[in-house]
């Protein structure tokens, strides 16, 4: 049973290999009768995209979306959206050093071990490519979810810590330098650390922190669905996420009860947010906060040792043009699956009470 | 749409309250043949139950479970297993304290929100109770998933760390003590803290770690439900859990890749496991590993501040019998939910490839 | 994947073979706020038990359903309606003749080629005694429809055909005999022949008609989830089910579309009705009605020649209290299978539009 | 909750608008490793196609598959198969006509009753077009499920039929002659009708009947999810589709159970087949064979009364080219909906025992 769709009501599904000839997917649930601006759904994708910076990637695709359904003099018709993005440049490449060998750290042997058989070119299913039929998904969702605010940055490259309270951060920097840290003097250390992990042929990871405000009370369904563990395993299935938490996360075990716990003021809302905007797996009106963290991204540009699928020691030489540390272009892809998930909640709860 | 419901096709779907007459499940999906050992069952039953040591609530309730279904000679038919916890004492308490008000890091007011109206008793379907219903499927799955060996165990209690690798300690000492650390050294403060935070009627929060070994390759599909996803999402369904990380987690995000990246020996084995056993959201069949990280609890046996239903403020004197920190009896519930996981994907598994 | 569930929001799990300590289900996604009244429920029962007449099995099951959740102060409070029919007579009989030989037109061999291994008490779970589960749930769903009416009724046994259109019916008069069919002359016909079938230890078949008033717009699904398909499907998982048309069904095949089309009143009610309701699958607020053909039940008192496991040929004497015909106690199990569908319909219709 | 995805396991999930830019859809779940005849799936499409005879639609559209993804080297991977199907000649239509006022017994007023809007250019979603993504699945599928044979025929239009029992009939003449029934003297008799028919700018009815060999034993789930029940609702959810039997059908329910019980031979077969291949839901290796009812199609070239959106009695001429019997083109949509639901039990039937 194959994974490839996302979310109950509001449901997205996604097809493509990083090298065939378009991704793509279905977005289905969408209520019908939604304005929707497409500027800013490419606005969205050209916040993934490789090349926009000299941090990233610099391989160049396009990433155009095209709709092929769903939508009608400018509105969303409650019919399902599909969409493709092509790949320009698939074709003509040199795989060999990928064909014959798995490379460490990757899904080469594990997709074979299951499937025994694969795409090997870029990865195939496995590329975080795919994440992009994410982003055209989940910018759509930003507009249905509308006035909810998803805002995500980068709090951490390798030992490089921004440790401040969301609170005291001005978010609407985040886009204005190209690590997308809205501190603009951590900005710079990271920038020139991704900088020289880079010069090195290796990689480094990274955390990207989200802050969503104005979010409805009563999202989240108890039992096994609670909002945060959706929240959880949307962005654990993003390509090289490691962790999750939220509210007072890891640290929180070390608090006790009489700390932790938040009071109400007489308003309703709480006096403290250790709950991080989440009480009994339900959106409780305050803000929704979390940690994602990113291993350093497995392809290097080095030699490096492996073997090949008969078991032979190989050595390999790293190539291409590979991002240095993911978490710059991961910020759009965390947004896009927070409101991938808050969208489906909010038609979720359509029916809790009579 | 109501989130009762777990896994795919080795799925899971609970009912009941605190305090209501029974809880119990429905298991559906497991295969025909599997001849059961129900004092097994039972046996994760009795970790999980209260009043079994000193340091957990001292609640007395025996969790005993009827199956009513799907078992015929011992074996299970394929046809699901309905089965019930009755709940023995669930008469005549006073729930005035929580009727009322609204306990602060409690799902009280977020049932309120959402549903309009909620069963105050114990925290009704808020409460921890209906994690017995997980551990009875968990026992199933385990059974099913023979020989995999699914061994979780108490690494953290408030400021008190046990930062062993798994590697280096004994598993088999995990249930040697009332803590549930296999560290019988770090086991004793544990439980001494324990008891001093206890006596200040305060709580204390901690972590559960849990190692998987025997995974057979190939579990868990891409692109949304990779296996370490399902897992987190398993985990963070668990009550009181802010936190899941796995394989190198967030301390992995600090390191390069050319140090992160797992090299593989000529068996197809890697040398070293920062990947946590899973690539690409697929087993790979080295040990899986991971953290869970709970909350304090709660609930309080002090005195304190809220507001009631009105929006007045009230002072609540909190009284009961609760876990003074919730990770001894949360160590059979994550192995239950990692059973789970590894049943309901070992099934999606086998349709794989022709 | 086990099949044991019903519907997307409103869903239904049941349990339980025949002879089993218990059935049950679990029906999650009942809004909360509903009050329930718990004896329209068990009447629901009563009109589907065993030995309510002389047409009928004559075993004696009480068939009282016991609640154990999602239900407080009187109300539903959106958790899951847990609940169970205890089975109070599952022991000590002789099942020899079912146990090592396979009765022709039952699930005995099917079974036992699927799952290599059955409960042969009574047909086990192929029983129709698991529809004792639906109608409880049913019966919520009729609840939470109000005002829709939902009217089953028998219009055919054997060869004996009750033709006239349902708008020539009094249905309140189908409680007011044992075969429920509201045309008193019909019904004596088809009572006296049922009898007669009975003596010879013979079953004969028979037709359940439904008509459905008061029904929102809106209802069913495009493209694979039409109402009329759903429908279909729901009577057709009805043991002993051969067939199902609605509107024109089968007989609108002779009809020119001149004939067929549904033109419209300036009001958008339509003039004539072959639409059953029904467009494009989607209801348009006129009446749904349809039929359900059931075959001859294939249980006989009488000797009959099969096979055993080996596949030797042996005679088996027929005994036990079984149906003559199987309509009379059908006509609630339809009617709890159409409240099932439109209940579920009517919540996934919730976020069509904005 | 949208309704475009069929399957739960081998699922198919469809995308489109008659007038959009393309239709298509994903296909996700198919085992790795099958080796396609794309050209065999093209050939489908074919069947379906409108302008392939003077007694269907004359309008000319290629139904060119385009392939995005799943399909490496010739082979399935194991991951999605996305597709489309550009549409070529979706301008410059005049839908005046059809943009105004509800067409009688269309969904043009269900939709706008849903939605509040709809795409009405065509029929939009609900048009029958949608089926080819569904041809293009099947075509998978039953290339997947080799050896079993899959042949739907028309057995009736209007009151013209042909009982012949399948077993008399010989399938490979069903596609030599345009109306695809294998008698060749009715099937001239049929068709010289629908000429009649269509020259009066009127449309007729007609049955597909579908006949499945080579099937294996225990496909199909108990409880809803019996095979037929899934044959049921997937034949319904094909446009214009009124009716569904299998086995014995309405026509069963006057045959008494002695008649129509099924006894077995010594090897395990039957020597009657009233159930019809499938016995508790679940196969039983005999042949498959069910009835389909279709209705006259509702688009005529004739002037119709009608209302617009404000209510007010409107006369239209209907013009285009549409079918005068749409059973033709319908045969390889039966086919095509039976494969995706053998495919989705034969992966559902995999972990039914150890």
């Amino acid at each position: 049973m194959a994974g490839n769709t996302y979310g109950t009501l509001f449901k997205l599904m996604t097809f493509g290999e990083s090298h065939g000839p378009a991704i793509g997917g279905i977005l289905e649930g969408c209520p019908a009768g939604l304005t929707l601006n497409l500027e800013a759904i490419q606005g969205e994708l050209e916040r993934r995209k490789p090349g926009q910076s000299a941090i990233v990637t610099q391989r160049k695709e396009p990433d155009t979306v095209e709709f092929f359904s769903g939508i009608f003099e400018g509105k969303t018709t409650g019919t399902p959206i599909g969409f493709a993005i092509h790949n320009t440049n698939q074709k003509s490449k040199d795989y060999s050093h990928i064909k014959d060998s798995y490379r460490p750290s990757h899904a080469d042997k594990t997709y074979d071990d299951k499937y025994g058989f694969r795409d090997y070119r870029g990865g195939g299913r496995s590329s975080a490519r795919e994440t992009a039929s994410r982003v055209v998904a989940g910018a759509i969702a930003k507009q249905f979810l509308a006035p909810v605010q998803i805002r995500a940055y980068v709090s951490q490259v390798g030992s490089l810590i921004m440790d401040k309270p969301y609170q005291e951060l001005d978010l609407s920097k985040t886009e204005s330098n190209p690590v997308r840290c809205p501190d603009p003097e951590m900005a710079g250390k990271m920038e020139a650390y991704i900088r020289d992990v880079r010069k090195e042929g290796d990689t480094i990871g990274g955390v990207v922190s989200c802050v969503i405000r104005n979010v409805p009370k009563g999202l989240g369904e108890p039992v096994f669905d609670k909002l945060h563990a959706e929240l959880g395993k949307a962005m654990l299935s993003i390509n090289a996420v490691k962790g999750f938490e939220y509210g007072s996360g890891f640290a929180g075990v070390q608090m006790k009860g009489s700390e932790h716990n938040d009071s109400f003021s007489q308003d309703g809302t709480t006096k403290t947010n250790y709950s991080g905007g989440i009480q009994g797996g339900i959106s409780n009106g305050e803000d929704i906060y979390f940690k994602v963290a990113f291993k350093p991204v497995a392809t290097l540009i080095q030699s490096y040792e492996t073997i090949d699928k008969e078991g032979n020691a190989v050595t390999v030489q790293g190539k291409g043009r590979h991002d240095p540390c993911v978490v710059p272009r991961a910020v759009p892809i965390v947004e896009a699956m927070a409101a991938l998930v808050l969208a489906d909640f909010r038609l979720r709860n359509e029916g809790a009470k009579l």
